[in-house]
């Protein structure tokens, strides 16, 4: 499968490049984009074949999104968040569900909803709120049941493709036991705003918007089927919040070299030696990057959770941040002052790359947590306070 | 007198911070920033006294532009083409003038323009063409004599504040001997023509646009009233074309910090370890860059042109192009997600932090001039071919 | 096979580590270690099956490299010099035998010398020269035919092993036609005298010492069984020239971690958060440095020789030798100035690290070359001078 | 008179340099250097004129320590630490010692000692413990007065000049009242015995051994005449417990620089693109690092104990160490493997130059102390616990 999708995304790269200047210029989301990847299938990358997905692995995904981020990171990064969604709800197994108590019909309900996606619905991903972050233990976003299923009211930040998502999966704690934090699969519709509060450095077509709810869902957009099962979820699928921005990067950064080495070879500059050796290293880090998130996304596919996945995942995020914002520094400095006006790969791909390092676990976390394991520690015990 | 001038540059940099934001956004001209400039007396800042100006140092410039260019990057580097026009025309000595063979009404003519400028005239500086760059040698504008005076005609590029100065410094060669460069001081008005092309990373307000020119300036515009002598005057002040840049730098990077400072305090995030650390060493390096900026301009007032002055403006360049860079990139890392909204002080620094090295002399051009010094060479002699 | 050569590899190990301190301080050869290496029949590792030998690929010798540094990273590399002269005898297969017109009785004899290292003969390389440095083309030990066989008269300096190993793979130029360049492996005995010039920062315990020949040896040690086969055994096999010391560096790096680790735990330092940053950014980056090596590795195996296994070779030696001198450099100064104490292992692995950047082909050269095929071009056609 | 004490550090370096490798190779103390300085009257460098010594500022301290670790960076680091001694009991004012307490006939002692140091006596520190390192408050060596005067015991470590000095500044608590602590000059002689522990990396002349007090001293030779003084002295004079430092590694890096270009030189190297970017990065990072130490020193002079004054010092503490580790980390890739044979120049100042971020105040808590004040805060009351 992966050959066609890996193929697929290549094919469609070169495409989202070309709109990508247009998009950032304006903040604009990439609706051609995303209507090429619905016509190539990609929305059920990560929907079992029997549901009429291809049944992607996670490292199959990795290679998906680094293609998909050489031409658009920020069509990636919004095609990452329906991933994770897709991603996680697809890798709740039965002896799972059993074993957290889900009822039959809400795996019916998942299939409708992973089905749904194989035939073209795209999910987003309502999570952070102001003051909250993205941790989910201080949400003030609540739900309570009514007659028709559940309402659920509150507003959101950061929810990239906010506007433009055919659901949206929103995390809301009890309004009567706040300590039960679950999951809604929120569909498109009244109910939903969207308030254009996304106008950002980098990453600027991912119309990562406020987005308020006031909302009443049917009952069986509960996620799961019974509450409170969102903490055990995040806790079973760290790599969807940490490793899966890192493919991401490492097409931030190879777009950036290749867009370096276009420009340079067509002013002739391709023989400075200070170009070749900024060339050089980029490309070294940048290859190691990718290897680093392949190995994470591997062993994720094969082991996930565990104590030494994590470490790769961490180790996964943290160099792809930080070459990615390196990389593209290094070698806009080599492309040099020409290559810094608007509508320019460089310029674009100097400010998309500096955001990978912020994107929870920061690159920091990420080198605490890896530094107490290195230590012998554990970083779920010894770790600073996570900033997410 | 630079007391009173830098105590003016620190009230006004408050002002300018305040508007940056703004023109960053628009890529407008801080017209009211020049304005404050302008009352505060500070286009005479390099003009001598007894022309009614502040006869400032070279020293005393690279501490006003600092301060500057901690309330608003663009407003400062445009400031400095004006004191680089200001600065080389008060230099030229009595002694040089006679060396140079400018006869008296030359002496006189760049005397009514600095009086000009002490009395609130500004000017910009038109060198840089598509293709040539600011390389003397390569220039296609032209000139010839004309009954009136002179007839320039061409296109210029990257002439920061153009439509807004009230004169332009441009180099252009003879229509008959082609290797004979002059400059001219062309008053705005009728036969100037701009072509809003400036929209880059960074910088964003410094409106440098193209400017066509086809137009007359009377004979005693062409400056020191004898063909041929912009060769001369550039390589006798190379600080002008080096290290006034970096001046601005220091003032960028330090803005930062302040910023990050400000963000970090405000949301309760000073204690993390990893933000003290980034602040701590961004804070280090930038007070290094300060204090070689500083030195290179003490040594450019005492000993302009040496060897080891010209040492010293190498390495201002270079420390304060690569440490604004690296400043405002990790303290960008440190204050998070949330400083990268458009508007916020850090978003626009990082973003203008990064042009210093382009600013030619190249930071890499500059640590080849530099290592070849070392090495006991001549880089005028041993040098790579310089890329302005 | 490589299950059991990589446990050994790894029970060997502590042994070496143990025995480290004392051949550092005393710059003397590791007997011992190579004892154990013989009787775990490690010297067999790159001998065929068929001659009695492990028969392992490339990929699975970069794997024992990097346990076997782990130990002692001197000990690897004078083993690498070993595994690079099986190893490309290995791997001249029949096919190519054949075209390059080697006769028949030259693979019998090519045979018995493998077959001779699987038993447990050990050989090592003595090619470089004072003033040649390693390049083939620059030689002055000359060879000429004699009754008995041939006649080799010369210096070779950087010899690991000298006087240890049983045989020596020496480059030397016909004493007729000067450009022609043959390999002989020349048996340990009369006609060969150490010379102890290795007295290094790093690495001490190889005995790198000069090496004199005056030697004659029977006919059938002319490697190939006709003259001038050297340098074309070159080009086919550049990843014994330089990726096979990248193995080696990604050991000391992570030799350097643990050693650093466990001084900062025994002193209850692990809780500081730089001490964990440190930790944390050097794991990260030793491991994306033993992926790329691994990846090297696998492509040398699929396709040798390949311009793209090519540039995977360049970047595992650029990424182990500047990660192992970064993360030395980083943990040692985590752990402090006890940890700066002859005979505590970080002591020796920052010297030992610094190294690997400087075994051709350098860091800088590395760079140069993969700026070049970053940029398109071909860094045979293109590249600066290499300095090997 | 600096200018003599500055001629004269120039003077001396190069026969410093010529002897650095044997006293490098032996860990011997530089005896010969010791008797250089004697005769250039260099040990009454911080003694006040008044006393027959130079009286030295703080910057001119520094400028020659400097200097004199362009030939050997140990010399100078005990040279600093006599420089501490003289310069700390010279700083005592009157005012100070009456505020203080200080009586009449411990300011006759004082004087006695000093004009001994103008004579040609010097002083070592004897203050580090094992397990207490230099935190004053965790000292184990203790004094009790008897009918001669004091009697002291304990042991020592890290004292710099061990077995050479003329006198020691020795640190204990009281026997009855542990929380008092207070410094002796002991003079060299019976009760004092010295175990050769000191075998480091680097710095390996300055004889840091171990010393064992068991001794009585005159009553005169507790500093100050009344006990407990030592946490005061500590607190008003922090510059000679950090900054001192950092002097020297300035010199060290110059030093890597100078002899890397020789070499390179020597090997017509000095052409290669990669050599000269080494080297010139390397040269502006020093020069920067030289300015801060200066400006630091100036500082000290003006206002010691400023808080500014501290930011200062804390920089230089941090930038000397940190450069001087980077610089020689890459000149020596520049110069390549012939430059670490031991004896090389480079080898020594590679080894040497990774020691100056491990003196107390080490860079990590140097970069935390200014990072804690960048962000408004205090690091005496919000600083991480110091690791002296």
């Amino acid at each position: 499968m992966t050959v066609h999708a890996l193929e697929a995304a290549r094919r469609l790269a070169p495409r989202f490049a070309a709109r990508a200047a247009e998009h950032d210029r304006d903040g604009s989301f990439p609706v051609d984009d995303f209507r090429d990847l619905r016509e190539a299938g990609l929305f059920g990358l990560m929907v079992p074949r029997a549901l009429g997905g291809l049944g992607a692995s996670f490292a199959e995904y990795a290679a998906v999104a680094t293609e998909l981020a050489r031409g658009n990171g920020a069509t990636a990064l919004v095609f990452n968040m329906h991933a994770s969604v897709t991603g996680a709800l697809g890798a709740v197994t039965e002896e799972l569900a059993e074993a957290l108590g889900v009822p039959d019909e809400a795996l019916a309900a998942r299939d409708r909803l992973l089905a749904a996606a194989a035939q073209g619905s795209w999910y987003a991903v309502a999570m952070s709120e102001r003051g909250a972050g993205a941790r989910l233990s201080q949400l003030s976003t609540v739900y309570e049941p009514t007659d028709e299923g559940w309402h659920l009211k509150g507003s959101k930040t950061f929810c990239s493709g906010a506007g433009h998502a055919d659901g949206y999966l929103v995390a809301a704690r009890g309004s009567t036991d706040q300590s039960v934090v679950s999951q809604f699969l929120v569909p498109a519709g009244d109910g939903l705003t969207v308030e254009p509060t996304w106008d950002a450095l980098g990453m600027r077509a991912t119309s990562s918007h406020d987005l308020h709810l006031d909302v009443t869902v049917p009952a069986d957009r509960l996620l799961g089927g019974v509450e409170g099962l969102a903490l055990v979820v995040a806790q079973l699928m760290p790599h969807w919040l940490v490793a899966s921005y890192a493919a991401v990067y490492v097409g931030v950064a190879r777009a950036a070299i290749d867009a370096a080495a276009e420009h340079l070879n067509a002013r002739n500059l391709a023989g400075l030696p200070a170009v070749r050796a900024r060339l050089g290293r980029a490309d070294a880090a940048t290859a190691a990057a990718q290897l680093v998130v392949a190995e994470a996304a591997r062993r994720v596919d094969d082991a996930p959770g565990d104590a030494e996945t994590n470490r790769w995942v961490w180790r996964a995020k943290l160099l792809a941040g930080t070459t990615a914002a390196e990389v593209a520094a290094s070698v806009l400095e080599a492309a040099g002052t020409s290559a810094t006006r608007r509508g320019h790969p460089l310029e674009r791909l100097y400010r998309d790359a500096r955001c990978g390092s912020l994107h929870p676990a920061t690159s920091d976390v990420c080198a605490d947590w890896l530094g107490i394991a290195a230590l012998g520690g554990d970083p779920d015990r010894d770790g600073s306070a996570p900033r997410w």
